[in-house]
């Protein structure tokens, strides 16, 4: 599989940023922002037995800025943002603020992806020209974070909206590369015998109650197990480990899934695929949308038992979710 | 050990009403609120491994409603609460809008505990006799709920501002008596070898850098590996596996470490100690504080590392968290 038209550029700070087909250079006098000294640790809770990234110098990051300040739009004369270009397709660079940095004792790494130049808009807006560059970029991202040293899951997802957390409007998403398996991987990927998503997806497509979407190798469905109202899992319907395992048209076809989500709603996306050198039987490729709301401008929160105890509460049945997301789709 | 006083009152629609201590009767002509028709399910998620609760008739709930109309008051002429008496001390009542109902299939029970019938207040301003008689409602509800058919897991807990999610200002907690054993305690309870809390306090009374107090035969402290900025810690110095092992005393020390956070802080409380018929040497009591903002007036977002990959992400140092704590005690 050939890659993408990529160029590569090293910030004074060391951070990387990568533009993905066409650009234009950054202004006469560009001065990118600099990473300021920060703590950045990973500590092993006894507990709970999972890994806590501490990053003690993100408080003061950039927190909805005007739209004039955007740091992730093209630099342009008297503003020098996050991209060294005055135009570009779409980008990545090493987060300024990151939650964790490639040195030990951290030992990961945190890049922005940003969909495209124009501030306006979000993944559903798309064209399709910059969907299939973003897919692309994404695969790029997974294949060679996955083979960096010392990376064992690598993690993308994006954050939509303020109740979220979004301090950002741009539209753009998240690569985390984390030094060790996250537990909710490790949990979906410790499998002995067949792929158990194969099995889910099939029991989904007989039993059709559920399912939002199935054509073209892709299936969308409410799982009948959902932690959120609306949360969807959008899957390839053959098992397929990873991002790299797809066909550009199976990825394109992937991605515009999301549109789904063409509403004002705040969500979290995330991707689940393989984990580093894992067998291809272990992982398939799905990603989970956990939109927020309960209900219209009700959100739902995270408070005792799914903070304390691990256990969720859903207000609502998944069938009857399907039920509404196929009118709105409708 | 000596049971308190206790009333039980059975209204109409099943529900159980516990008044602990004295009371005054209802109003005549009191009217029980009656719980509206359900769906309650607990369902399996194959991917994480865990049960979700369904509980389809909560969207209807009481949402901060005016004070002339709080549900947990007492009940006066004209306006019949949850409880059925016109003044009382403390009172447990199961929950009219529940995650999960006693029989099957959800088969648990949720409860709310009502720790004054003062409206204004908050756990931190009850007074020394009221704090004395809470902990005696708590140790008797784990007492009988732990004992109760089907119940593996009592879980008490208190969501405090509207930021976690809570919609009666009331000050009150919950106890869900689970019908399994969750994923946070599953955990934390699955060792061999010595009680893991016991050596992790004994390191932190060693290192005092996050202790917070040390007095009474209970200590507070921030964990190294918190996952919220200021969560807190407090424990029982000698082990102790439940509310049931500990003297009257020990039990009001305890709750009096609740008045650390006695500021207009939204957090989350929870108490983890034995599961059903667990072995005493395997549980260590003890109440972890949760509160949920980061900074002033910032919130902590649950976004897609911690939800999607199960990664929490902290931006402060337990040293320093512990520090600012100290100060604010002082």
């Amino acid at each position: 599989m050939s890659r993408p038209v990529r160029t590569e550029i090293v910030q004074p700070d060391g951070r990387r940023v990568y533009l993905y087909g066409d650009f234009a250079p950054a202004p006469v006098g560009y001065q990118a922002p600099s990473m300021p000294t920060g703590v950045y640790q990973r500590r092993w809770n006894p507990l709970r037995r999972e890994w806590v990234l501490v990053a003690a110098s993100r408080q003061g990051r950039t927190f909805l800025p005007e739209r004039v300040d955007c740091p992730l739009c093209p630099s342009r004369p008297g503003h020098a943002t996050e991209i060294p270009a005055s135009r570009f397709e779409a980008a990545v660079f090493e987060n300024r603020f990151p939650s964790m940095v490639p040195a030990r004792p951290a030992g990961g790494s945190c890049e922005v992806v940003v969909y495209t130049d124009e501030h306006e808009g979000s993944f559903a807006t798309l064209s399709a020209s910059r969907l299939t560059r973003l897919a692309e970029v994404w695969t790029d991202r997974y294949r060679e974070l996955t083979a960096r040293r010392g990376v064992r899951y690598v993690f993308i997802f994006e954050n939509r909206g303020e109740q979220v957390g979004v301090t950002l409007h741009h539209p753009h998403g998240q690569i985390y590369a984390y030094p060790f398996v996250p537990p909710v991987a490790a949990i979906e990927l410790r499998r002995s015998g067949g792929c158990l998503l194969c099995q889910l997806i099939d029991d989904e497509r007989k039993g059709r109650r559920r399912v939002l979407i199935d054509h073209g190798g892709v299936i969308a469905y409410v799982p009948g197990y959902a932690r959120w109202a609306y949360e969807v899992h959008v899957a390839t319907r053959t098992h397929r480990p990873a991002l790299t395992a797809l066909t550009p048209a199976a990825r394109r076809a992937l991605l515009a899934y999301d549109r789904l989500f063409d509403v004002p709603m705040p969500y979290m996306m995330v991707m689940h695929q393989a984990a580093t050198g894992q067998p291809a039987a272990q992982a398939h490729l799905h990603v989970e949308f956990y939109p927020i709301l309960r209900d219209r401008g009700k959100l739902k929160y995270l408070a005792g038992s799914e903070s304390g105890a691990g256990v969720f509460i859903n207000d609502t049945l998944a069938e009857e979710s399907a039920d509404r997301l196929r009118a709105a789709l409708e």
